[in-house]
Parts: structure tokens; sequence; C-alpha cells
């Protein structure tokens, strides 16, 4: 038998987290790692992150809360003066809930936890294409991000970060997480409310889109008057 | 008259950072960072800090908080449970002060108030070989740090962290802080101590040998007990 390597899922309770997350359980001995950083949706996130980490019978979680720092930048993810976007994102531009080099933020928090239990893999669910169009979600900060650690740590010398998810699109992590039996009713997205998704913000479109081009329904309840209906809340 | 690039200066209140500071007066126009992330002479750490911005004029200050994150690495400079070392530095090992992966957190912070403010350079005042010889210290960490901002942020692109104090000794530091006039009464470097500096922890054995290599004494107050003088409290 062999041991399976240690490693950190940094798991928000999104979709595409809970995806990775199940990659993560297939290849290494996992511990999750959430992140507030003041989202408007956040403990529907945190209660959604619990609830994989039970579904998955995971022991060893932390839960951070860096919303003071991120607050700095920003973000209409973050700053409830600034609207949330409903109508798409254009095309080359980042968009608003863009919260200033997040991901950076969310890799030291997991690096230095990886450093004092000895994991050897970080895994995120970041997409680099058919995502928001975030700098902090492409494979080229992430590999910089694994050098920063392999140089600046005592015992990263051969830290991965795994990013099983930047090159697929949405509707193939929907059918990816359908193999892997990700339980998606225990996952949020919307970025606008935390008890019936709204169905038009950006991330429920995609997600939206995603499940409709594999012919499923998403289990999470829908706002009726986005014209989706998603299932039962 | 040109125009100064705006710049973000990582100033802890030590030696190290506050010659980094008049480094960067001289090279740029810089807003100073303060990060707290529970050091035991915090409090003197940022007061430090305040005077040091009060000496320069800098009128844009940031102090953030990240003591909850960095506690999950446990660190002597963090947890009061673990003792301060005083009896030097091992050759080749990482002393139990090293607070894991904290340049990549103090970094991150830098970058997303830089990515809102639209600064061009970050200084740090780490040193690489006359120091503690923590990881993130090295000059390879910072390049890597620098290539995650270039390519995870939108305003980022010709971003430069500045590390000019990187290959310089203690000795060297002192000098070219005595060069700039750096108020050195201003800032502190005891590990263990925020009243009187202890005199013999690896930060003040260090200290003290540059003042002395530079026939100066230092204008810190030191306990007597520990052979060293030091200017008045």
């Amino acid at each position: 038998m062999t041991v399976r390597r240690r490693s950190i899922v940094l798991l928000s309770g999104g979709m595409d987290s809970a995806v990775t997350a199940a990659v993560a359980m297939k290849e290494s001995s996992p511990a999750f790692l959430h992140v507030s950083y003041g989202q408007r949706t956040g403990s529907k996130e945190l209660a959604c992150f619990r609830a994989l980490a039970r579904h998955y019978g995971i022991e060893e979680t932390l839960e951070c809360d860096i919303s003071s720092l991120v607050a700095i930048g920003g973000s209409s993810l973050i700053d409830r003066s600034m609207p949330v976007r409903t109508d798409g994102i254009e095309e080359g531009t980042v968009p608003d809930s863009y919260v200033p080099f997040r991901n950076a933020h969310l890799v030291a928090i997991a690096a230095s936890w990886a450093e004092r239990t000895g994991a050897g893999a970080i895994y995120t669910g970041a997409v680099e294409e058919d995502s928001s169009g975030y700098p902090d979600c492409r494979e080229s900060f992430f590999r910089a991000m694994e050098k920063a650690i392999r140089t600046g740590t005592v015992r990263g010398a051969d830290m991965e970060i795994r990013t099983p998810l930047i090159h697929m699109s949405k509707t193939e992590i929907v059918r990816l997480g359908i193999d892997l039996k990700v339980p998606f009713r225990l996952t949020w997205s919307c970025y606008q409310d935390d008890e019936i998704a709204c169905g038009i913000c950006d991330s429920c479109r995609l997600r939206l889109i995603a499940f409709r081009n594999n012919n499923l329904r998403d289990p999470i309840p829908y706002d009726p008057n986005s014209g989706e209906r998603g299932g039962r809340p």
C-alpha cells in the first residue's frame, strides 16, 4: 500500500473548486482550506465548504478570513456599494468583480499551511479561458507562484500547484464533476444572492450554460424571474 | 520636471526596511505599508512605522494585520510559548523565528494595493546572505513573486520588486543608512522586548555588530546586562 501525498485544496464552495476537490481526492490525501475575503455570498460559500468537507469525510480543515486585506482593492464582489453586473462579460476586459491579486493571497495561505503540515501539492479550481478573465487565473501566474513557493519555503522544494481545470470549459468541468459524482447540490456560484441563485450574474450564467450543454438540470434553486427553474431549495 | 513613479515600501519599522525607505525616497514617490503578523514586538514596530512615515512626510500609508493567517505556521516570533533563541544562528539551518512564507503574504498585500493605486514598484528590505537565513529572503523568491505579479494583475505588467539591500551585509546597510541620513533612533530590531532592546537575540546581535563595524553607537536603548550601552531611551 502506498502512502498518498498530502495535499491542500483551496475550496471556495463553488462548482469549480468542488470538482477540483474530487480530483484531489483521487490523487492525494487532501486537507480543505477555505478563505473568506468579504464576498457578498460568503456565508453561503462557507456553508458549502463545510458541507463538502463532511461529504468527503475530511477531518483536517482550515477557515481563514482575509476580508480586511482584500478590501484595499475595490471589487463589486466585496464592495456592496458597487452593483454586480448582469449584462455579461465584455470580450478583452476585466470585470469589476475582480479582486486584485486574490489568488496570490489564497495560494500564499495554502503554502504557509503546507509548510507546516508537510503537504506536497496545492489544488486550485482556477479556470483560465472559459471564466471571467481574471489575470490571476492564468496558468502562467500559478507557475510563477509555484516557483515562488519552491524558492521561498524550507520544505516546498517539490511543491506542485495543481490546476486540473485550468484549460477546461465550464461544460467540460460539469461533465467531469458528474463523472466524479460531485454533489453539485452542495455548491454555490451566484455572486449576488445566497438563498436563491439570481441566474443572471456572470457566475450564474456560466454555470447554467454548462449544465444546459450537458443536458442536465442544475440542482440548486434559481430565481424563477431569471427563466431558470433549477432544483428544489 | 519628471513625475516620479509611485511605489510602495514594505516598512516593518526595523533597520533594514528604514534604509530601504530612504532608498525609495530617492528613487520614487512612495507610499508606506506596514503589516502586522502577531510579532511579539509588534506595537513597537508599528510605532516606529508611524514615526518613520511622519519623518519622511508620507501621507499615503496602510496598516494591515494578518496575524490570524500567519499563526497557522508556528514561529517563535509569533508564538509566545516558544523561547526566542539567543545562542546565535547555526550555519545551514533555518531559525525557529521563521514565519512560513511570510514575505509572500507581504508582497501579495503590496501588489493588491499597487494594483488599486497604480504603483509601479514594491520595495522590500529583505537581505539574503547576511541575515537569519529565511528562504523567503532569497532574491530568486522575489524574482518569482515579481513574475507572479506581472502575470497575475491587470496593471502590474511592468511591476518591479526592488530589493536594494538583498546582497548587502548588515555593516554595509548601516553605512548606507548613515549616508542617507536614516533616523535609526526611530527603528526597532529586537525580537524580544519593545522597551529596551535585549542585545542578545539574533536580530540585536546582527544589528549591534553592524554598528560596531562602522565605529558607531546604535542610538536605541539596550539592556545593560547584555554588555551594550546603546543610546538613551
